[in-house]
């Protein structure tokens, strides 16, 4: 993802019609805490010894338990929801995820936030479009520990009009 | 997913040797619970309210609140969790995500399972393969809710040998 | 509250300077669930059979199990925060509540959101100063259930020039 | 456990010189709600679907999910917490349980309360004895669902003397 | 609050006709752990960098996370529940809370207690009279982190009578 | 229970004819975590000192938090369930727990697994038999912290035939 280029936008809740590609936006960051671990076993069901037991991990490649990698994509899905702000969401539906990569280990205590940018604008109908957007999940020394593409469909101001 | 040809196997937790495409294993089920929505929501800190306000979701398209896609991802790496059974896990890296796609609402109460089959074998080293299964995340009409593609590096028996 | 008068905002996260008295900004809806009355029970430790005992609870005033009246503060503060936005947030404390009044119960399926009105400002130095906001929760009749002051703490513009 | 004969006290909170064989005390009730079996189920890491999967456990002989054996004894445990009331606490140990036994069914919705009897009392030195309670676990029809026996080790007044 | 001359209670489940301005009882104490600010943020929706992302929070003027403060008073209400032992209880009505002040940040490890005494009593009818507490919330080093004083409904004996 | 001798199974998911006397099998390992002692707390409602007030701990005989007996059995029977594996549970009923001891404490950070052995079979009918199983819960240094008999209810084969 370039860094220059594009423009600053002060907000995921957009129309359609109010992107351009290479519109970026930064989340705020959070913290993955060993709670979000243990919380996220149990919730999903996925006990595996990675996220789970201490002296597993510890002997393993990584030297400690590390998060899910749904964990990080879950956390960044809230990060990027405090960037909708206030009133109706102009996003009508979530397609799906492609190119997901977990490229580095997200260990607990790293604090991680979302840099996402508008990469592909695909008219639908009169009233709205699909947007796809590229996503950098960066820890606290902004290196990326996990990318993904992410379509939406979004609503065109005619829509609402 | 073609529903004949492959073999049914009952374990998830596999030598890459041991794997042949076509090789399929269909996980137990679980009910998606308001509970689970609610402290997804937390857990996240994705409080949309298409999944946390019943007056706003009864008003839109599917007539109630739904599950977030990522909740229904990491349910299901929970259900495949329990195939690995005992022992040590051979899965030595989960790699990614391909062409996940949503392509029916979960509701409050609907029960999920996994059928996985493998799609891909490709020889990474002496001691490593690189397996692609093909994921069809189903509800108790088993109509597929979700289908995604993923990657993990597997031990061979050389590995432990 | 008068329901006239006031300029609609589009935001919480606001410099000092920005508000005038009768700014009044309406949140998002969140329902009330089974779940988050059990949580809030464990994470407070108040097991009040009001709360936790539903045959006790259907002998009672109210018929049915409420919410405790600090699950209710404890979700208006979350449905507040997603008025803030994106960027820096400009609160730099919170000071305390006055007149909290517990006006109607908060039952299970009910769903709230807080009217946000701002009822005095007072300058404290060149950088900052003191906000006291109005708040009533409400429910899906738009019946008031809970009303409180807050008092804040904002940044000037002058703070971060 | 003979309901007659036995003297009622206010507080499990108490020094072994004061207990006496055949001392009763009930507690409070509470509700089993769906949340308590999807949070223990996360927690404990048990997904047995009798638990977890209404689909499959409502073609079982139960006609429906249940609580989890551990679920009720931990929920007993709590509700009596509640009857030690103030003070410092004057059991010292908790040495096991024998003969529980889950003699019916705790579905959903059910309300559970607990009697206590003290059923034994040994002396173990000048300041500590070791009390046996027997507990029954009781719906809201006051049929027992669960029997236990469990045994702690209280101070004697000389303790804190 | 004086600390001298109130009569020392040892149970908060009173009739009001038993209670004397100046009656004293302290809470035993709970350590707030970095899963309450988690479980928290993810129940009340209010994910303010404050209390959810270290490195934020390091930088700023209190040099790490704090609690929110409505969970400091959720769990205050925890803490009292404790005094209510055994029986009924005697509280009909919670009213609300004024001059609620958080004096101190309550930081991750802190252990806190609350000491309740009563600063006014209000007949209201033959069967019922109001109550209002002053409660201080300290840490372990007996410092207050924050004042509210709370009004409730109590029975008098005739209401059982 | 002796080392040697018994047979090492691969699954808790036997039919009630596939089992011997001395049959044995080890669990992976799970950390103990603060949080599953917080959640505990709260999903239990039992909030001893001793769990949940580090001061107060730190000062007790154990030197700081340990984990309430049922939350080690919680766990245990949740990392006992990883080893049903694939396929439809051939257990029936869960009878009931005997001599359940807690001989060591299990602190913050202790790493837990359960070593089950088959110590008694006895035939009910043509389809089901009972079965006891001695567990012993250990702890990273392979230290045992608590003891139980279990008695399950299992099909023989001929239930499925």
């Amino acid at each position: 993802m370039a860094e220059g280029g594009g423009r600053e936008i002060d907000s995921l809740n957009n129309y359609y019609d109010d992107l351009a590609i290479g519109d970026r936006i930064t989340s705020r960051g959070r913290t993955i805490t060993e709670t979000d671990l243990v919380v996220f076993s149990g919730l999903s069901g996925d006990y595996t010894q990675l996220h789970t037991d201490e002296e597993h991990a510890k002997a393993g490649p990584f030297g400690g338990r590390i998060a899910h990698g749904c964990l990080t994509l879950s956390i960044a899905t809230g990060l990027e929801f405090q960037l909708f702000g206030t009133g109706e969401v102009r996003v009508l539906a979530f397609y799906g995820l492609d190119r997901v990569r977990f490229v580095k280990p997200v260990f607990i205590g790293d604090t991680i936030h979302v840099v996402v940018e508008v990469i592909a604008l695909v008219d639908k109908d009169e009233t709205r479009g699909v947007v796809t957007f590229h996503e950098e999940i960066r820890n606290q020394r902004d290196e990326t520990v996990a990318v993904l593409d992410k379509r939406t469909l979004n609503k065109k101001r005619a829509y609402d009009a």
